[in-house]
C-alpha cells in the first residue's frame, strides 16, 4: 500500500477502525450488548436532532425534484426512529456468534484443537437510500464484535451523520471505542474508491443496493467483497404440480412485493400442464396487476401477453412484470435457469418427489424452494433474527447472512510442549 | 463479460469446465470415488509416459541452468508416481463433504429448512514447481464435486500435460466428464490473466506458491480468491514459560523445516526471563544452524547475533534465520505481532493460564498455539486428511483447508404450498 493511500482521509478512518476493532474483539457479550442498549436509548432520547438533520436531506431531495417514493424512503419520523431503536434492542437478544466453537477435537498426539468464531475486524458497508440501514448495520457489526465503516448515499448524508454521532456517543458511554462505528468521510466517488481499495485495512466489504452499485464494488475492489442482492428468480410449474398451489405460489412470488430481490421474475411451465395452467395463471396474475411477457404459447393463451425475448429472460424487473415460458420438461426448465438465473432463488411446484429431488440437485442457486414461494429467502423468514444482506456468491456466505456470517474463525491449539517429530 | 474474453482459449476451457461441473455436482460419492480409484490405477499403469514427459521438463531445466534443488522438486520417478497414486487412494477414504447438512430446522410456519454443502463448481488452481500438486489438486476437487482448471508453472508443463492426460482418461473411463480436469492452455502470463479475470466462469481461484505469485493473483483477480500461504510466524516466550519447553518449541518452530509457511520467523522474549532464556536459546539455535538477527539485548547476549531492524521484523526468511527481540510484557508482544505478522500462526509458551487466555484473545491470526510448535498448523496435523492450502484470509476459509473448504452451501426449503402472508 502506498503512503499516499495510507494518508487519505478514508485510510485514516480505516486505521482508527482497526485500532477500535482490536479493542472490541476481546470484549465479552455483556459489553457489546450494553453498547447496543445504550444506542437504542440514545436514538429515542435524541430523536429531535436526528429528524432535524433528516429534514435537511429531505429539503435537498425535494429541491432536486426527487420522486415522492424515494423521499418517503429517506424520511425519518419519530415513529420510524423508535422502530429503529426497537430493532437494535432485538439484536441484543440474538445468540452471540463470537466465541462459538465451530469444530473441535483432541488430536492423536494429545493436542487440543478448537476452531472458534472471531470477528472479521473491520467491515465496510456501502449502501443506498434508507438511513435505517446505518443503525441496523452498525448494530449487527457491533453485536458480532466488528468495527464498521459506513458509506451511505450522499442523499442521506445529514441523516447518516446525525445517526452515527448518536451511535458513537452511546458506544463511548458504554465504555467501548467510539471509532468502532464511523461514517466514511466525503460524499464523492473518490471516497468509495478509497474504501474499495483499502486492502489490509478493511477485512470485508458488503455492498447493499442496486445492481450497478454492486457491480461497481465487486469489480473494482481489492478488499474481499461479499456480493449481495441481484435476484432473477424463477418459479417452475412441473407436470405433477397441484395447479391451485402453483397459481398461489406464483402470484405470491411475483406480486407480494415485486421490488425486492426474492420476488419471482420468470415462470416456466411444463408443456403437459400448460393448456390447463396458463389461463388460470393469467387470470390470477391479471387480478394481481401483473403484466406477463410471454413466449408464443403464453401469447396464444391471451391477447394481453406481451411478446418476450432474451432481454426478458435476463431482466430483474423489480416491478409488476413477469416473464413466462412453456418448457418441454424439467431438464429444460433447469437449463433455462442455469442460463439466465442470477443464482438467488428458484422454486419448483410439484407433487412428484423424484422431480423435486432432481430440481434441487441440478439447480445451482442460493436457495431452492419446493412447493413454497420464492419470497421466503430472507434472514427473518429463515429464523436468523437479523440479516445484513443476501449473498449471491459462493465464497464465505451464500444466501441470507445473519450474525455468524459476519465472523471469521481462528484455530486455537493447546499442548504441553508439543513439537513436530 | 465481453465476447472477446468469452472467445479466448482460457474462457473456452472454463466454459467446458462449467458444463462438466454441472454434470459432476449431482453425482453420488460412489461415482466420484470410482473416478479417483481409476486415476490411481492409471497413474501406476501409465508411469512410463509420465516419466518420459517429465524427462523433457528436466532436460529443459538443466539446459537453463536451474538449481539442483529445484530440479529435484520437479523430478518424477516411478516411486514418486506410485506415492502420488497412493495419495489419491487416501483421498477416496476421506469423508464426503458434498450433501452434508450444515444447518437445519423446521420453521414456525412448518417450512423445512436445510443448508446443504454443495461443490463450488469450477475451481482454478495456480501453482508453482512440483507436479504432484497437479494430481493432488485434481483429486481433492473431484472428491468435493468440483471441476478444476490447473495452471502449473511452465517449467513443469510437459509433466503436467502428461499427468492431466492420464487423469482425464481415467475420469472418462469411470463415466464422469473428462473436462472436469483441464490444464489451462498456454504457458505465458496472458493465460494466467485470463484465468484471473474469468469472473462468472470460474467460482474461486486458489494460488499456491511464493509471495509474488500470491500477490499477483490476489491483486489482479476479479474471480474470488482464497489467499494462501505467507507465514511470518512468531514464538512468544512469556515470563511464566517453562524455559526448557520454550527452547524446544522455538527450535522446532524455526529449524524443523525452515522453508515452509508455518516455520517461525521471529522470537519475542519477556524481559523478566531474557537473562536466563537468551543464552540457552542461542546455544540451541546455534546447534540447529540458525543465525539470529536480534535487537540490542540479543546482541549483548552473544557476539554472533546479527543486528536486526524493521526489515527483519517484516521478513519471512524461509531459511535458517530468525529475528529476535526482547519485549517488556505480553501486550508488547501482541502489539509487535499485530504490527508485523502475516496472520498465519503465533505461539505462546507459558504456564500462566491468564497469559495464555489473553494471548489467544488478542492475537488475530489464523492459528494460535499454546505451548506447541508453530509447525502444527497443517491440514494433515489437524487431522483433515488432506490440504489444498492454508488460507491466511478471513473470508470463507481461514487456516488449513480440507475438503469442506472446497465447498459452498445452498438452502433447500420444503413446504406444501407455503406463501408469505
Amino acid at each position: 500500500m502506498t503512503s499516499a493511500t495510507q494518508n487519505s482521509p478514508v485510510a485514516q478512518t480505516a486505521l482508527r477502525a482497526r485500532e477500535a476493532a482490536a479493542l472490541l474483539a476481546p470484549q465479552p457479550r455483556t459489553a457489546r450488548d450494553g453498547a447496543l442498549l445504550a444506542i437504542a436509548d440514545a436514538l429515542v432520547a435524541r430523536t429531535p436532532e436526528i429528524t432535524a438533520a433528516n429534514a435537511e436531506d429531505i429539503a435537498r431531495a425535494r429541491a432536486a425534484g426527487t420522486d415522492d417514493s424515494i423521499v418517503d424512503r429517506l424520511t425519518l419520523t419519530e415513529e420510524r426512529v423508535a422502530a429503529i431503536a426497537a430493532d437494535v434492542r432485538r439484536v441484543v437478544g440474538l445468540p452471540d456468534p463470537v466465541g462459538e466453537v465451530v469444530r473441535g477435537s483432541t488430536l492423536a498426539n494429545g493436542l487440543e484443537l478448537r476452531q472458534i468464531r472471531v470477528p472479521f475486524g473491520v467491515v465496510g458497508i456501502i449502501y443506498e437510500a434508507r438511513p435505517n440501514v446505518t443503525v441496523d448495520a452498525a448494530a449487527l457489526c457491533l453485536k458480532s464484535g466488528n468495527a464498521v465503516l459506513l458509506r451511505g448515499s450522499s442523499s442521506a448524508y445529514a441523516s447518516n451523520a446525525a445517526l452515527v454521532a448518536v451511535v458513537r456517543d452511546a458506544v463511548a458511554s458504554a465504555g467501548l471505542p467510539a471509532d468502532a462505528v464511523q461514517l466514511v468521510p466525503g460524499e464523492g466517488r473518490e471516497s468509495v474508491h478509497e474504501l474499495m481499495t483499502a486492502r489490509g485495512l478493511v477485512d470485508v466489504l458488503i455492498p447493499r443496493g442496486g445492481a450497478s452499485l454492486i457491480k461497481t464494488v465487486v469489480e473494482g475492489s481489492t478488499v474481499p467483497v461479499i456480493e449481495t442482492g441481484t435476484g432473477n428468480c424463477h418459479v417452475y410449474v412441473d407436470e405433477a404440480a397441484d395447479l391451485d398451489m402453483a397459481v398461489e405460489i406464483l402470484v405470491n412470488s411475483k406480486a407480494h412485493r415485486p421490488s425486492v430481490c426474492n420476488a419471482a421474475e420468470t415462470v416456466l411451465v411444463h408443456r403437459a400442464v400448460a393448456a390447463e395452467f396458463l389461463p388460470r395463471a393469467l387470470s390470477a396474475l391479471a387480478d394481481a396487476g401483473v403484466t406477463v411477457h410471454g413466449d408464443e404459447e403464453w401469447q396464444q393463451a391471451s391477447g394481453s401477453v406481451v411478446p418476450a425475448g432474451e432481454d426478458d429472460w435476463a431482466t430483474e424487473y423489480l416491478s409488476f412484470d413477469l416473464a413466462a415460458a412453456v418448457v418441454p420438461d424439467l431438464d429444460a426448465a433447469v437449463a433455462h435457469i442455469r442460463r439466465w438465473s442470477s443464482g438467488h432463488t428458484e422454486a419448483i411446484v410439484t407433487r412428484d418427489t423424484a422431480a423435486a429431488r432432481r430440481f434441487v440437485a441440478l439447480v445451482d442457486s442460493t436457495a431452492v424452494m419446493v412447493n413454497a414461494s420464492t419470497r421466503f429467502t430472507d434472514g427473518g423468514e429463515f429464523g436468523f433474527g437479523a440479516e445484513i444482506g443476501i449473498s449471491t456468491q459462493k465464497l464465505h456466505a451464500r444466501g441470507p447472512m445473519g450474525l455468524p456470517e459476519l465472523t471469521s474463525t481462528k484455530y486455537v491449539v493447546t499442548g504441553d510442549g508439543h513439537v513436530r517429530p
